[in-house]
């Protein structure tokens, strides 16, 4: 039985989105399409999951979910901010689904985020449809409806932090995990900057991971993988890397910052890799 | 189109083995199906996946697979035995594919391993199919094709490690999930000794995890719960219990022990426990 929904297929009368990675097909069970829309840059869904409640889709691809996307949130949000001892102007690349931003402006010392995304749309349908998700309303966040790699080009020496939350290396995003783009982040950033990005899946595009670490390898002097298990993505595994001007050093994290995922041993332990991932991404 | 193998079923022409959980169903494309047969106490398939190379399929269910069924092996086996100082005697309660023992008698320390498995056909079969996964022939096993509970209930004080490498707890592994065979367990350890068992998916069975880390609790003076990423598995995120009756703390891995997942920072990485799990394992 067919459905209207573009990205969604009937299964026994039941609504899936269906993830298809090679040799492995991952459907999550829909209850309820809330919104679609596809505007200038995408196609956006809010949908409704059994598993793991409310979800943005974005071209049929899981960005984030209600019930465990700070997971992904507070790891690509609270390593850089516990790399860096205080920092005061954050840059948000992508995160338009505002998660990345409710978990920077949670620090008091953080004084201003600038947030670059090109999709107004999905901004908008995050703050109606994901209210969990979505960061409240903040007078320190500043949100730039623009290319994010153009954006962050006329920026020199202008953040303490940069998190890249872009969405995967196919379409529009493809060239926020290139080098040209890290290097003018690494330009963005003070003496004393760190930047997290996250990197892919290290089960099926090892390749991504490994490219992203030399990259950055070639631009700072501290670089360093780390994991996560983040369930609602493809194969339930997420890379990200670190990338740091002079701080080689995780602070405790601050007393009063709330978390659901993250704590100390968390953050540490994530910075241990695997040997089979060591040997992907160190080799030569 | 049908297939003539149950638990499998046809899409677009692929073969796929589907894990339904609640609201997320997991398919691993089938290349081949090597052996099947149906065992007095399972149906047993060996099959060629394409992303994780051979597999162990018992009653639907993927136990462990040639590229990242070490992971799993590994994270069961090394954590107790870095727990107790030189364990000479060791349990393996299942652990069918042998992939647990291959990771036990990488020790030299270890003089007797002793492996008691309900399936003579599961150890079969893996030693044809599964080569890369199975320990190779070694005087210091000894294999008891018989009742785990059973076999465990007649010991006292004969072990200084038990592993639980169990099958989920549906069907004839439920007992090894319930508190009188952890409290047999107990009685085989010595008064320093130390067992780790499996606990299920923290997504999609934290009631597992809770009741076995209560249950554990209640015997143990040391009980610590730890999680691994393991691919293949249902949400890819998995639970692990330790208990212990007097150490508390790791040795660093022997050099020597050659592994392709754990090392140090990797086992005391994956004691750390995310505040979301902390909540539900540790309240009253």
């Amino acid at each position: 039985m067919a459905n209207k929904h573009p990205y969604l297929t009937t299964h026994e009368g039941k609504l899936y989105l269906t993830d298809q990675e090679k040799g492995l097909r991952t459907s999550l069970e829909i209850k309820e399409v809330l919104y679609e829309e596809r505007s200038p840059y995408q196609h956006i869904m809010i949908v409704d999951t059994v598993l793991f409640g409310r979800a943005l889709i974005l071209d049929g691809i899981v960005q984030t979910t209600e019930k465990e996307g700070f997971i992904y949130n507070e790891m690509i949000s609270h390593m850089p901010l516990a790399f860096h001892p205080k920092a005061e102007d954050v840059l948000i690349v992508g995160g338009g689904d505002l998660g990345v931003a409710r978990e920077v402006l949670k620090y008091p010392f953080v004084r201003r985020v600038d947030m670059v995304e090109i999709d107004a749309r999905v901004v908008e349908a995050s703050r109606t449809y994901l209210p969990e998700v979505a960061a409240p309303p903040d007078d320190r966040l500043h949100i730039y409806f623009e290319d994010g790699a153009l954006f962050v080009g006329r920026k020199e020496a202008a953040y303490d932090v940069i998190i890249v939350d872009a969405a995967d290396p196919v379409g529009p995003a493809t060239v926020l995990f290139e080098h040209p783009f890290y290097a003018a982040l690494e330009r963005a950033l003070r003496a004393d900057g760190v930047m997290a990005a996250q990197s892919d899946s290290p089960i099926h595009h090892i390749d991504v991971c490994k490219r992203t670490h030399s990259s950055l390898k070639s631009l700072f002097p501290i670089v360093y993988p780390y994991f996560s298990t983040v369930p609602a993505y493809p194969s339930g595994w997420w890379m990200f890397t670190l990338a740091s001007k002079r701080y080689d050093m995780l602070r405790p994290l601050d007393p009063g910052i709330s978390t659901r995922f993250v704590n100390d041993a968390i953050l540490r332990g994530s910075l241990a890799v695997p040997n089979m991932f060591a040997q992907a991404l160190f080799s030569v």
